[in-house]
């Protein structure tokens, strides 16, 4: 526990430091969707890595964002924990509503703004100053400690596979904590266990070579109406997803499981007042609502358009007609095993006039409650937070880290040091310095706690 | 037959002064979805029937577009031939797909170019001429003839029917020919004896305040799917329409109008061709597909558009979706009547989460192909042309004929001088001279033998 003093003082001391670390990488752009300051941004995590102390390497294929990777051993263990991040960032769009540029790194009310203050850089610069914190005080990490930050997970990490494949003993580990997390409105800590997959695909129907006059609509196809109806035979006014064999692989939830989400807090009314909703879908509510959320499969239109979509009316047979959708997928599904079925299930039911394209896809993961490392970092984020740690069993959202589950087997948790108004993914994103040294010192914790599992 | 032979000698010796007549009528823009030359355009129509030996009247409501009415009473008869027209033209876009200015009124290869030129300047002119052609050579015209010119035909003629109602004595007659018609690719003279109705609506459906991540699907409900639900619940893959009471006033065609309807020429492979299609809409053909055309009533998607519509994918619940739909109705269908039970379906379908926006509307309208006057423009096209007239019981097209047919009931049949390429509302608009020269020796004729009957 001495050790652990000396490192939570260091933290103390020098939290004014860290957070001019955070503010710097925060000024550098990092937009993966645009290519914007990626070079850059991936030259200055090295270069905030090798300041901290760590062997680095930067794995750049021939496409795609350079990797960081970073990683220190210890000498009291041969125990490692990776840590997997990214430094790039959503594009600031809609720009004209933050109060303070997008990469400006702005502090008001004791709080960072930003693009990436919490969605990642908050995360990864508050783990980079544990070891630090461990290394300036005891000259020693608890454990071996590597880092890989993505520079292509607000895309859809298209090259990570790749770069996993070629780096296979590089990332191998004991167990792994994921990119992000944080507190809840009553200053719980959040773990999430697993991500949903995702399958992205677009639908496109063609009819005639022009849009025509639709006093013609008799004789002439129209790509809209094929679409609608193609989308019918996809999802009911249930809610019930119609591809045969949709279902099929759904693992349902354990008792284990549902017994953390009974337990998950979910301030329902708040949510629906931020979303300007009287009730939410099928009038879902309470548990069963939650369970919903983080259990269930969707399929989302995302977007549709066909022919005039101007003021007033005009009397057209569009040529063309369009529709984006996701699909959120449970384990064991598969994008591969969807795209397949939903392929089938639109040939089979008639529906020969579509061309379908496929885009980013990722499988599910999950690692289970009852695993050993899922119960210490439980009990470790109890320490750090005086509350008892919140464990959802999945995560509503996607990410990559199936590719590393399925991989190397490993348990990974994510945790963070994010708050519930980060507005993350919005504008005026922002990280609470408090927030961000509290996670920082959780980090300090675990290091210490997982070596002695 | 003594004066007809001195009215086709006048017609042919001045065609060249009314081919400049012609010109500088189009060259006058007068476009009325934009508000642009209205007023000139009227003011030199008004002129033209002054030159012409008419009494005049500009019918200028408190809004809208004046109408320009034109008359002379005949020293033989008391009855009447209205000729219904319209000098307003569709906007000329796409501009750079014209050859010559659209309202340069060049002459190339035997035809007048310019937006205008056929629809409806062209008809409107050789009226006019046909009336001069007696006026100079006999010194008076064989019967009463009125013009009524409207100026917003092709927005829907909004205000038309309040100028009916203030001018009721004015527009009556024992007749009517409407605007538009020409020959076909044989050269057959082509008669219409009505008009579809048409009602636009616009269907909206609203979600959550703003855009959602659609990892929020499980509860978040989506516009985009309810319209996708609600279009299905209007019209199935058969093409039925699914509106109760949707087809309780459809009165099918009678056996008159289907052997008019078998007899008229159908060249359908050049019109697939011409629109990139394989097949017709349910695999119709030959005399089927032109029934289907011109007595079935219609409901098309115009336009639809919900969410990201962009390259790739973005993974959002759309807060808003919207379509544009218009339904092209057959005697005795009306738009109000139909309008009612598409609101009523929608709500007891379950889709009260949409707000339903009444755009243009008109009635059907239609003279019985047995009427007397039909058979007497049907005679006078043969004798004119050469050919036997082709009649079209209806026209896919829609029109304000039902404005006139409501208040006084008299036979309204559409022939004009137009010709197959004339590209209406498209680029290169054109009227080939020789067919307009034709067209007006033909109303020369009707003129003559309508008083005779």
């Amino acid at each position: 526990m001495e050790n652990l003093e000396n490192v939570y003082a260091y933290i103390d001391a020098n939290s004014r430091d860290f957070v001019e670390t955070l503010i710097q990488l925060v000024r550098q752009p990092s937009i993966s969707a645009k290519g914007e300051g990626i070079q850059e941004c991936a030259e200055l995590v090295e270069k905030l890595m090798k300041e901290t102390g760590l062997t680095t390497r930067i794995i750049q294929l021939e496409e795609g964002n350079p990797v960081v990777y970073g990683e220190i051993r210890s000498g009291e263990t041969d125990k490692t924990l990776l840590f997997y991040d990214h430094y790039d960032v959503q594009p600031p769009d809609p720009i004209e509503q933050w109060i303070s540029g997008p990469f400006s790194g702005e502090i008001r009310e004791g709080k960072i703004y930003g693009r990436g203050a919490s969605d990642n850089k908050g995360n990864l610069v508050s783990r980079l100053k544990a070891v630090e914190s461990y290394l300036k005080t005891v000259g020693d990490v608890p454990v071996n400690v590597k880092f890989v930050v993505d520079g292509e997970e607000e895309i859809g990490s298209p090259h990570l596979k790749q770069v996993i494949n070629e780096n296979k003993e590089l990332f191998s580990a004991d167990a792994v904590i994921w990119e992000f997390g944080g507190t809840d409105r009553e200053g719980r800590p959040c773990l999430y266990l697993g991500l949903k997959g995702i399958l992205s695909v677009e639908l496109r129907v063609e009819g005639a070579v022009k849009d025509v006059h639709s006093a013609n609509a008799p004789l002439v196809p129209n790509p809209a109406w094929r679409l609608v109806w193609m989308l019918n035979a996809i999802k009911n006014e249930k809610e019930e997803i119609l591809i045969e064999g949709f279902y099929d692989n759904v693992k349902a939830p354990s008792k284990e499981e549902l017994h953390y989400i009974e337990e998950i807090p979910f301030d329902e009314e708040e949510w629906r007042r931020e979303l300007g909703l009287k009730e939410f879908l099928l009038k879902r509510s309470g548990k069963e609502a939650l369970k919903a959320l983080l259990c269930n499969p969707s399929c989302t239109i995302n977007g549709i358009v066909s022919g005039y979509t101007g003021a007033g009316s005009k009397t057209i047979v569009p040529r063309t007609a369009m529709a984006k959708l996701d699909f959120r997928l449970v384990p064991n599904q598969t994008p591969t095993e969807i795209f397949g079925k939903l392929v089938n299930h639109l040939r089979n039911s008639g529906f020969k006039d579509v061309k379908i394209t496929k885009y980013g896809s990722t499988d599910p993961a999950k690692t289970p409650v009852n695993d050993k490392f899922v119960q210490t970092v439980a009990k470790t984020a109890e320490k750090a937070y005086g509350k008892k740690a919140v464990i959802y069993p999945i995560s509503p959202g996607s990410g990559p880290m199936h590719l590393f589950k399925n991989a190397y087997g490993y348990p990974i948790v994510s945790v963070g040091c994010s708050h519930p108004e980060a507005n993350v993914h919005a504008p005026n994103e922002n990280l609470e310095i408090e927030s961000f040294i509290k996670g920082t010192k959780f980090i300090a914790l675990l290091l210490q706690d997982f070596s002695r599992t």
